[in-house]
């Protein structure tokens, strides 16, 4: 067993370690009760702090553009991936095993290396950055809007909980650092040295700017007095807190946005085709258990309400229960302890009074909260509890087991009838983090899920398909939503870049297309033009927004046609035969088809000698607006829209308008063509 | 002018048409002072009308698709343009001139047609929407997520202002009803005369189901007690009203959706290019007049604050105090008169109390709020205010300037050094709805819109390019976002489709991809295939997701792709010139045109024979992942992933998923084909 002397924690404010005054308080080791660290924040000046991230911070991150702030974090992901196993000593001293470790260190910095490696795929390397398409707003192309994202001028305040200590800052310092906003980070104090560990191994490699991340350790006193209309406060933690903080005056007197995510009764639900026997059931059973006991039961999405169908109520109460007993607890260091301690042994009286609660409406059928079994450690020392399951027999007349979060190793099984009673009863929760359905059937998915999406931010449907890959109910995920209505906070964060956008500004820019393509860095129909020279002549370093070449015009002949239906093999009616074509609604006769008119668009704009364009790598939002018929001449207008460096590498992305007009001036297609410029030409020795 | 007498607003709830008890609150004509209704909601049950809307309105809406309930309202927007004269008639009891009302009654209108037409282009015509791609989550296709989009489960109650009686209504139930949730409207008393007309005949035109529209004629009284987690509260108010609501015990427990759109002092700013004598300027001075004087400046998104450049700020205060003396106030119905009353004598107390606090701080220097001067009507009677231009030579240490919002026809004049002032000078209002810049320098539209972002849900640029096709500083648009930070509320709306999103839940659903396809309605890599016929020869009704066909394969000859160069004229050195193509970074010899392998590709997969598929409209998300080199052999699986039917007509779209590999098994290209099928087959005759 690690154990450390107890050691002051600090927080890192206005670019430096500080500690608070007087002694602070002693944190215990959460399965030895020995004292680990002390913590404290008394007579920090947290308006000066939040001041500080403002004046330093925030200009310093948007000067970057959301490429390079990405890559500062990938840089911090792979280093602390390096340095990870002194984390996961110290994890072990919030009772947590090494693989509740696991999703709070490794899955941690990996949601930190997702947001990086997403940002750069899904977002430009700018400082503003375009939402949606342009929205023409006049006929004649001279006023135009684009919406905007920028980053808010506050600072980021994050009020964490105590369970995922690293996790818990790293998924959302990802996002606002991506947005460009400086962030400080409240950790919980239970947890708080793990927090501060990861923190300062942060802050010592010198990546990010001054200012970027501050730490404060020890309670928020007065730090959401000083927030203003530019800031953002999220908060993971509990309800009772949480709408503290929400009401908090200056939250309110400034409209400062505030996100929140608390306790939730998530439900997993035993579809009425999974019976025993089937793969479906032998899942939910497991993931009852896994879920029951990965942390203890201290994960904010962890299941606490098992609905199964009344024909398998026994069985599965009988499967779960029996798994549990087999759960070994003990210290979380140890080897054959598959479930460790609760963060305190407050935290264990905690439970144990909602866990009375539970019993007041359901009855316990495995477990004893007051019966501590371990296979090593002191059950007095350590904050220990076994996992308990009840079963409510009238769930349709609980509160308490809709209402009351153990936060545990506790949950409590309900049996339902008709297969929409399942959703019902979820939803009887008032809003949860997440749900599961175990379920092989696409019927019973179909109806279910869609009952409990309204009270869900996520909902998994486990089955035989995905039983090796599944992620499991319990895990949020980079790429997806994490939040809930109602119960759960009414929050949402991550979500890939949905979760960036928390942090920044949606602005709707409306003007003269001209004007708009400063802003927005897109040009748009209506923008000023430059076609003295062909623009895949131009090195991306001198290529501009507007560089646009207007082709020859080409007749497309009957014998087109015919020849490139032979040569392709595409003979579909529509260009071969004339009655077929006639009968169809969209044609008056037959037409050229879609694939010609895009190669011969090629063609007219292509400039073929060598260059600094290097490849045409895809097209985008392609439609045929007019039918082309024998003998209609296309020219093609191709303008250059997005300019998009990229960092690191010789080259980048470019996006191409391509309009083509018939002899009429209407246009036949609309597409953008991407490609891959150098950024020089000739290309450096 | 118009008098009616008196009538007795009543409330639509739970399916009839109540008085409240008692005689209620008399309101008066605001530019005569003639009573023209009373109102009152005195015993009314809120509780049961929410639940009412809960019970039968959400149900009856849920069972409709997205383009369903589009085309309804489609259908009772363009009745009501029929019957719109009605509602200027009684437009002009609030104060408003015909052209005032046009913002709100044409406005309004416009609104609700705009997201009729737009839902039914940007959704799809279905009941859960998906939102952005498929997550792949396991590298073998067998677990992978999706967000969806679902109505959320309670009623949207719009608390609303009295300024824009109809438009207020009209653009906030639209994006709610396409959502599929039920509304209760709560007009703000003074004029919710006119919101009740327009309510009725919505109503009797029998198209919304029952529960859909309900509407509550005077005090809100314990509404808001009743709100669950499943509701939505939007507000437009004052900021105080606002953060009470906001802070509402209901609201807060329940964490219900809360928008609030409030107060604000929006800016106008000049350029420093933009002296006297330019467009801008003149374009400025006719801004600025107008935005003080249309619906007497009580517009949330009035100009409020005129920041001009310190050496144009006498020209600027002598052009705008010129104009504004120019402005005939009197008589809303009056043709000679531009401007008409303020909403009520109250509202005129309260903003002469304003112009006072604001004169404290800068000097009135054009309009006297003491001496009404009128070209007809009463001047105590009606509530009438001459236009009044004050100038604050201290912005910087003015506080009243930045934050009182006279919300009448008034404005503050001030003057910039340096460009970069002009948008702190802005920010010093703490948050606003919008700003406008007058440039016709792109430098300065970059530098200063920039600038503003973060402080405004808008910001517009004016200049001689969008002169005549200008919407203007104060209108918000349907498909832009209106809303802002910090003062103005921290609430978004609108901005097309963004605002249906706000009434519905977003839900990651995870599973495998068989399971997922059944709630998400779209095919996905891992998903269930059907293969046994061709299926372009399916009609939509027989077409299922998942039908695939995969095709023969196809070398790509060194002749293939000269020839395709010579008929194309497509001659791109990376295609032609091995040496060329060699140096390339992406290409280790001659390629493939990336277009001769989506034609041939089509060549493949085509069935061309006459049949269901009517058109290839276009291709999405085309991506060239592996380049392909003579001698390799293309092969196209296509499948099909999201089947859209028409309302009304006899065909949907088909999105296919293409996918060409080679003969290694390396996909070459992805993309999306959009088709157009018919719904039977043969045709019906």
């Amino acid at each position: 067993m690690l154990t450390t002397a107890p050691r002051r924690l600090q927080s890192y404010l206005e670019g430096a370690w500080r500690a608070g005054e007087g002694e602070g308080r002693t944190l215990l080791h959460a399965a030895t009760g020995a004292p680990v660290a002390r913590i404290g924040a008394e007579g920090l000046d947290l308006a000066s702090a939040l001041d500080w991230g403002r004046r330093t911070g925030g200009p310093a991150l948007r000067r970057l553009t959301v490429h390079q702030r990405a890559l500062m974090l990938k840089e911090i992901g792979l280093r602390l991936m390096e340095m990870k196993e002194e984390f996961y000593l110290e994890n072990y001293l919030t009772g947590a095993t090494r693989k509740d470790g696991w999703i709070d260190i490794d899955g941690g910095i990996g949601t930190l290396l997702t947001f990086a490696s997403r940002a750069r795929r899904e977002f430009p390397n700018a400082r503003v950055i375009p939402e949606g398409p342009v929205e023409p707003l006049s006929k004649d192309a001279t006023f135009s809007a684009q919406h905007v994202l920028v980053p808010r001028r506050g600072v980021a305040v994050h009020v964490n909980a105590f369970n995922f200590p690293v996790w818990g800052m790293l998924e959302k310092i990802a996002p606002a650092l991506i947005a460009g906003m400086p962030c400080l980070v409240k950790p919980a104090s239970q947890t708080a040295y793990l927090t501060e560990r990861v923190a300062r191994r942060i802050l010592e490699m010198g990546i990010l700017p001054e200012g970027a991340l501050q730490i404060l350790c020890g309670p928020a006193g007065d730090l959401l007095d000083h927030v203003t209309e530019q800031d953002v406060v999220t908060f993971t933690g509990s309800a009772a807190t949480g709408r503290a903080l929400r009401t908090h005056p200056a939250i309110v007197e400034r409209s400062v946005p505030f996100t929140m995510e608390a306790d939730s009764l998530n439900a997993a639900i035993l579809g009425p085709d999974a019976g025993p026997g089937t793969p479906e059931f032998d899942l939910f059973v497991r993931e009852a258990v896994r879920e029951m006991t990965v942390k203890a039961g201290q994960k904010c999405t962890a299941i606490r309400r098992l609905i199964v169908p009344g024909a398998h109520a026994d069985a599965a109460a009988d499967a779960i229960g029996a798994a549990l007993a087999a759960v070994s607890v003990g210290l979380p260091d140890d080897a054959d302890v598959r479930m460790g301690a609760l963060v305190s042994r407050a935290d264990r009286d905690g439970v144990r009074a909602r866990i009375a609660e539970l019993a007041a409406e359901a009855e316990i059928v495995a477990g004893d909260p007051d019966d501590v079994r371990l296979v090593s450690g002191d059950p007095e020392a350590g904050a220990f509890l076994n996992p308990v399951l009840l079963r409510c027999a009238r769930p349709h007349d609980a509160q308490a087991v809709h209402a009351v979060e153990a936060f545990g190793p506790v949950a409590t099984l309900i049996a339902y009838g008709a297969p929409e009673e399942a959703a019902a009863l979820a939803a009887l929760g008032r809003g949860s983090l997440c749900a599961s359905l175990f379920t092989d059937d696409p019927a019973v998915a179909a109806e279910v899920v869609t009952e409990l999406a309204p009270y869900h931010g996520r909902v998994l449907i486990g089955s035989r398909a995905s039983a090796q890959s599944s992620t499991g109910h319990g895990a949020p995920l980079a790429p997806l939503v994490h939040g809930g209505p109602g119960r759960a906070g009414g929050g949402e964060e991550m979500g890939g870049m949905r979760g960036v956008r928390h942090f920044m500004m949606r602005t709707a820019v409306q003007g003269a297309p001209r004007l708009l393509s400063a802003v927005t860095g897109q040009w748009s129909e209506g923008g000023a033009v430059r076609d003295d020279v062909h623009p895949f002549r131009r090195p991306l370093s001198e290529l501009r927004l507007g560089d646009q070449v207007v082709t020859a015009a080409r007749e497309v002949t009957q014998a087109d046609v015919e020849h490139f239906a032979d040569f392709t093999g595409d003979t579909f009616y529509a260009h071969m035969d004339g009655a077929a074509a006639k009968a169809n609604p969209f044609f008056e006769d037959r037409v050229a088809h879609g694939y010609l008119v895009a190669s011969f668009a090629a063609g007219l704009f292509v400039s073929p000698e060598p260059g600094p364009v290097l490849a045409n790598y895809g097209v985008d939002n392609l439609r045929f607006l007019t039918p082309v018929y024998f003998g209609d001449s296309l020219q093609v207008r191709l303008t250059c829209k997005e300019i998009n460096p990229r960092e690191g590498a010789g080259h980048g992305e470019v996006r191409w308008d391509a309009r083509v007009t018939n002899q009429t001036g209407a246009v036949v297609a609309q597409y953008d063509v991407l490609t891959m410029v150098a950024k020089d030409w000739p290309a450096p020795a």
